[in-house]
């Protein structure tokens, strides 16, 4: 068969996306190729312009409009300005926005600590994370990360060097997910809950 | 949190490819805004080169470069050229191409026979497969469609037409998968095996 490189590459570019192996991205590029409603040209027009109109918001790292940049949830009143939620990434604090559980602000490190895959503290946003703790009167820092082990390592480390800091740590609560039962649940979710159990 | 078009739309458009639902497209659209190696800008160039350089071959439907219409396959010296294969798609002739199981011409209907969406006769690319027939001196029609029921009808549908022509016409063979065992096969395999059988 001949090569078709311009859908080779295609194909290659496809398979960077995340969750997407070989075989998805042969199937996706050649539903691109055969869509008769311009499905290509559509990706494509809109890739560029989500490449021209998105970007990291300078602050807090979240996803924001090239054009408004520190993002809204940067600059518009929250009454909770004073607590700033730390993440890990951009999605995450999408995440917590519709879940509506939180009124401050927020700082996204862009990343977790993990040896394995060469992410060290250097390659977080700690700095910035500690600069506007005393710019922006930062009175509590809430740890919104997860909880496998880099998360908890994350977790450890910025603990230690929040710790010199005039701050409140505190880190959102484990247990039983939400319309989950005892029955359902693994031993290491049920003890953390047990252990974060809280006076009614 | 304010509204990110040009996000929501990027989100919008992956939702559109096969397999991919909202929750996936959300996911992809983050790992492309956080990129740091300009993976959006490559996707969207990768496929408006795509939409440039490939197209469908005018004669059997494969995908071709935009340059080189009718397609090499049909265009090239082929051991087999007497024997058209009819198949459903442009991928699956690059399948059987992979698998060189097969040396003459394709042809691709763009679909099979569907009353559940819509798909009629008329849909298919079989007018132009009858034009094939004389017109390239094909002596036999090897229909290399599926068992399952669209499949079945549209394989019917092509044995009924062809017969008022002077071509050979044949179906691949199903049977037990290479490598499988009679343990593992479910009842509809194994019956069409026995019925498929040959002497040895």
């Amino acid at each position: 068969m001949q090569h078709l490189i311009p859908l080779d590459n295609l194909v290659a570019a496809l398979s960077r996306l995340p969750g997407i192996g070989r075989r998805t991205a042969e199937r996706m590029a050649m539903t691109l190729v055969q869509d008769e409603k311009g499905l290509m040209r559509i990706l494509a027009n809109t890739l560029l312009e989500a490449d021209d109109g998105i970007d990291s918001c300078e602050r807090c790292g979240s996803v924001t409009l090239s054009a408004i940049n520190p993002c809204e949830l940067c600059t518009r009143h929250r009454k909770d300005a004073h607590i700033l939620c730390v993440v890990e990434s951009p999605g995450d604090i999408i995440k917590i926005e519709e879940s509506g559980g939180f009124q401050g602000r927020y700082h996204a490190l862009m990343g977790r600590l993990s040896p394995m895959f060469g992410t060290g503290a250097a390659d977080l946003r700690v700095d910035t994370l500690l600069a506007r703790i005393s710019d922006e009167g930062i009175s509590e820092v809430l740890i919104a990360l997860g909880t496998d082990v880099e998360s908890e390592a994350t977790s450890s480390y910025l603990k230690e060097v929040l710790s010199t800091r005039d701050v409140k740590v505190s880190r959102i609560a484990f247990g039983l997910p939400a319309g989950s039962a005892i029955e359902y649940s693994d031993a290491a979710t049920l003890s953390r809950a047990i252990k974060g159990r809280q006076d009614i």
